[in-house]
């Protein structure tokens, strides 16, 4: 890993603006064309810039992405597709570059017409910044595309190809309505490697079912869910050869599951992260869908906001995944103390399970002793603070 | 409706027995032996009771339940399983009649061994109540059984049939773990109407799919949810012919969509009862997963906390449903004011909304616009209550 964003490629700049009222908006650039791929919330109400992406993506190439926070422009009917429309419109012209490579995306309250205003103060703003070449912002524009997320989302590494050296990075933003299916969950991954449309595609597949498909924080599925991933060449280095495309594939995979901690970790409320690793499955679908079952029951994560090891919940939670499971095959251990073996209950010292749970990451590995294929899911506890936020606020 | 419990029907008894440091039961008992149908929990992990009663539904007679509140007998392995059949076999020895007609129901902590010195100076002391004549003891069988519930559920009916007037009645438990497919959820429905075992069967199956299989509390299904309805011809009128059938049938299907509600409204930590209408919709099922999906959204829940008319996140939820849906057909009111027509956000005063989310009961309606099918269902608003509740008392 490396302390990086998603400027930490080559050629990629962001930039942010803080100025509106009503809204916070980034931009993020590419200094040439860029091969892209995206898979986006399945909420059949998809917000105007979702429906947007979604013939970008079909078309592969994009150069830029303009994305609001505190409007998610969803439930607004014609009103929004044109709003949204006109966004990418905007910004393609200040840029000087086709309109139809802008992606656009958009975080916040749902049902409410965007401040449009607002949104081209804001696009004429961020496109000056990058023609007068004024020093890129990706930190600033990571923190630009917050709602109710307490840090930004951020990170990078670096992989070693055949042909050379190639980055990747990303930054994103969570929070809540956060659920497999994806979230109100915007993330922007770069890499200045350079890949074919069908190839991205595939991997970018491969790391959001690995890694924001296996997350969740409160069950509920955003109508505005946005990963991309755009591939500029600026490395000069293609991934073509398979070995290439594997490790590149997994680097990307590591990446997202990265960010998907970053986000799990951020969940609205949350005090710990809670990951779930099921092993000894038949199939990495089975193992999945089980260890989403557990971060996403709202009893084990009250369980672990306690600090109880009330273990009943989490294998009541994969018994009510929807798949079969014999519970008498089945051990269970919580950050590494095992509490229910082969299925027997284990007795077990109550103070030291407790105690074990003042970490912030708390681990429930399930071993469900039918075969060798494994997963992990990310979750978070469910607090007063998530009630709080949720209840009182308009979010 | 009448005031009464499972003991209203003709030939019921009930005994509670609170004498238990760790458990609470309860006795049912019919003065003859009954036809019995039954749903259970499809969590995968099922306690050794919910197992034990699969059996005797498939047997099709039953005289008795013996229920204790405190242990669930759940994810306890080959134990389990024999303590499970210990209690049915002291009970109906106790009683004096076919221990393999008793049913066994068991709700609260998960995978602790039961203690079965309670459990036996329970069942002895209920029987022997039941014996000697001692009055009948309903309402207090139905506080019994609770565990975090802050009140009893019970409820009663007379339907008047071709034959003669038969009468309905049932208690309940329900709080926590409570979600379609159902919850720790124990419903016991009694009837001295006669029915026929592959009647009573449908007639419950139809009557738990439109009540207890549309509700909600946080999420979490069971290991082990039971609803078991007696029918024991005590009031001498058959249910045969089709019309006293359906009027039967009809009445069984009120009844549990009142326990339902009284479930809901009594969910852990609920200041609200969230009542989802969804109405032209296609067909029944689509109807019913829409409603289901907006009392089961957390972001919903919240809102209704908060009382604040945060209509986008209804509409997302409907959206995240699993199943096709065009926002722009559809409408929604919340308690009788229009927030949503035919795909366009209508303005509201929100004073006048806030008031209206004054009321204990919150009720979303939803217009698709598709056809003539409707159905219900009910849920609880999330609050700081239920955190509190589940993150700081083992349950």
């Amino acid at each position: 890993m490396e302390v990086g964003d998603a400027t930490f490629p080559r050629g990629f700049w962001a930039y942010a603006w803080e100025g509106g009222p009503r809204l916070r908006m980034a931009l993020l650039v590419s200094d040439r064309p860029a091969t892209v791929a995206g898979r986006f919330t399945v909420n059949a109400a998809q917000a105007a810039p979702v429906q947007l992406c979604r013939r970008l993506v079909a078309g592969g190439v994009s150069q830029a992405a303009v994305i609001n926070a505190g409007n998610a422009n969803a439930l607004t009917g014609a009103q929004g597709r044109a709003d949204a429309e006109r966004m990418q419109q905007l910004c393609g012209q200040a840029l000087g570059i086709e309109p139809a490579t802008v992606a656009v995306a958009s975080t916040g309250v749902i049902g409410v017409p965007l401040p449009m205003a607002e949104i081209e103060a804001g696009i004429h703003y961020l496109a000056e910044r990058y023609q007068m070449g004024a020093p890129s912002e990706g930190e600033k524009a990571a923190r630009a595309i917050l709602t109710t997320d307490t840090r930004p989302k951020t990170g990078a590494l670096t992989v070693s190809l055949s042909g050379g050296t190639v980055r990747i990075g990303y930054m994103a933003k969570g929070s809540g309505m956060i659920h497999p299916g994806m979230a109100t969950m915007l993330v922007f991954l770069t890499t200045d490697a350079a890949v074919a449309p069908a190839v991205l595609d595939r991997l970018v597949g491969e790391a959001v079912d690995a890694s924001f498909h296996a997350l969740s924080v409160d069950g509920d599925m955003s109508t505005n869910d946005t990963v991309l991933c755009w591939a500029n060449g600026a490395s000069g280095v293609v991934v073509e050869q398979a070995e290439d495309v594997q490790a590149f594939g997994a680097a990307l995979t590591r990446l997202a599951q990265v960010a998907a901690r970053q986000i799990a970790a951020d969940g609205e409320g949350a005090t710990h992260l809670i990951t779930a690793r099921v092993r000894g499955a038949q199939t990495v679908a089975d193992a999945r869908q089980k260890a989403r079952a557990i971060i996403a029951s709202a009893l084990v994560k009250t369980a672990v906001y306690g600090r109880d090891p009330n273990w009943g919940r989490v294998l009541a939670a994969v018994g009510a995944s929807g798949l079969p499971w014999d519970p008498a095959r089945a051990s269970l251990w919580m950050n590494g103390l095992c509490l229910y073996n082969q299925g027997v209950p284990l007795p077990f010292d109550e103070a030291e399970a407790k105690a074990r749970m003042a970490a912030f990451e708390v681990v429930f590995e399930v071993a469900l002793g039918e075969g060798e294929a494994e997963a992990e899911a990310w979750g978070c506890d469910l607090t007063e603070g998530y009630v709080d936020i949720n209840a009182h606020y308009r979010t």
